[in-house]
């Protein structure tokens, strides 16, 4: 596998230094110990937001770290945690006196690594909260996760939760917001193609020419079955399927929905399967009321996508329009 | 080659309807014959803006629809010239009473369909003026191109006089605009991998597994050479050292730089290839004044990058910065 890197070790660290020379006005990074925080951090009297995980999923996280949205990501090595004192010093960086909320994917790397990080800052006399997202319907218990894997409803949680901040929520209400957005939130995606971590070398699994990895991990982690390659059609209602099964919607249910792209897929395709899931969504009368087509969940450069749907109501919406200003996500601005 | 379609010869019609779908505020899709508008369009007493050529390069062109850029885009089938009956369809559609102007991308098919679309309009008292973008360093000719291939540059030239046309520019005086960007702006691509049009079903192009091509067109044309696979620092080099010996620098001068994925490269990739840019820039004494990095002007799955550089004088650089509100590029509103 070719990649446009220098060396496997220092890949995150470079693509570090080059997204804070392209985004100087948005943000400023830390090298040691690596974390990316809002330009202005901290705000006074705002919740600081932070969240982070492995790399190798951009934009997510560092690319949604600014206005309305994060207030500081940190990046572990690809498909690695962040360390716990990455984390601590991120919390501490953006605390700005009315308390951190961590948003964290389930991982059980992460959770350890966050907790860990929380209970230092805490005992430095801090408040700090912590959202998990636990969001994919594919399977229970995975390959790095116990319980569900957390995916796509992460970019949603940290869209609508730093509006919210912005609005000056308190801590716990912000959490109870984030763990609202979870609890509407599931997700499942599919694998055309693995991914290769860059210090591995080689493809993180085999798929044969005709195959694809139905309910597929961001990390490639196994799905739910190894299914033949089928049309965008049949490859969206699955997909849909699966997660309206898990997350039931009334006619007249409004969701916000994103279609992903995992990194190596057109974004002429990824329309086309949002073409079809409007479709399933008029079949069931439910509105998607907002939308993100693109790659905002990566896994490097894997071909596929993934479908999320959250449930919203009237809060989410309108969080949901507030301005955003980050280098991955930005309106209203 | 695994692809989310359902049928390779409505693949560009389906995703056109899944991109109405998904930007409804934005804009609006004619099927027959085929264009993608603004939703406002036409402007009374705004020059129209219109482009368009294959498709497979999106967010390219009509994900760059909307205010302060494009007012129409007509699609081809993917890395097909759109028709002329497309063109004249759409030009006839944003002419707000200011006359259109073309901007079109140095393919033999793509000038003569524009050409020919001009010629109908001016035939029915319509203004259209035509600038055409030639700006790839690569090579004079090529597989489908007299002179040289019209890549990178042609979305900056389309921001940059969006937002012009935007501003009350007359037609001549953004003709000219639209060719002082074209003369300051030169753009080099690398294939890390082929890329595969639907309707053919297999790579356009084979390289070996340690093999890059090194100034590659849109459409996976060959390029300079055949080279073996380097590191991102030699590769950079290669790029930004091709585009500065064709268009030299002097210390101080400005640029609006674009370090652009072919579709399947990772963003953690292209901001690698960022840093290693603004180092060589830095060398020199060029400034990086703005810049764009991720997937602007893609090739499908094709893995590998582009660099365009364009020097930037104080006009430019303020229409730059003008808001945008397009599917694919955005700010200030």
């Amino acid at each position: 596998m070719k990649k446009l890197i220098n060396d496997p070790e220092a890949a995150v660290r470079e693509s570090l230094a080059g997204m804070a020379l392209a985004h100087p006005d948005l943000i400023r990074v830390s090298f040691d110990p690596v974390y990316v925080a809002r330009a202005d951090a901290p705000a006074a009297g705002k919740v600081g937001l932070v969240s982070g995980g492995g790399s190798g999923h951009e934009p997510m996280h560092a690319g949604y770290v600014g206005r309305g949205m994060l207030d500081a990501a940190c990046p572990g090595q690809v498909f690695t945690s962040p360390t716990p004192d990455q984390i601590e010093a991120a919390t501490r960086a953006v605390d700005g006196g009315a308390g951190v909320l961590h948003i964290v994917k389930n991982y059980t790397g992460d959770i350890m690594n966050f907790e860990m990080a929380a209970e230092l800052r805490q005992a430095s006399g801090a408040r700090v909260e912590a959202v998990v997202i636990d969001d994919d319907a594919a399977v229970e218990n995975s390959l790095y996760t116990a319980g569900r894997r957390g995916v796509g409803t992460t970019v949603l949680a940290e869209k609508i939760c730093g509006a919210a901040a912005e609005r000056g929520y308190h801590l716990d209400a912000l959490a109870a917001l984030g763990r609202k957005v979870n609890a509407n939130g599931r997700s499942l995606g599919v694998a055309l193609s693995s991914c290769t971590v860059p210090a591995a070398g080689k493809p993180t699994f085999e798929l044969g020419p005709g195959e694809i990895e139905m309910g597929v991990g961001i990390h490639g982690e196994p799905g739910r079955e190894r299914m033949p390659m089928a049309d965008a059609r049949a490859i969206a209602g699955q997909l849909a399927g699966t997660i309206l099964a898990d997350l039931p919607f009334a006619r007249g249910d409004r969701a916000i929905a994103m279609v992903n792209g995992m990194g190596g897929t057109p974004l002429l395709e990824l329309y086309i399967v949002y073409n079809e899931l409007e479709r399933i969504a008029r079949d069931r009368g439910i509105i998607l009321a907002r939308r993100l087509v693109g790659n905002y969940i990566t896994s490097l450069e894997m071909a596929g996508c993934s479908i999320t749907m959250v449930k919203a109501d009237d809060e989410m919406l309108s969080l949901w329009d507030d301005p955003v200003l980050t280098p991955g996500l930005r309106w209203g601005v």
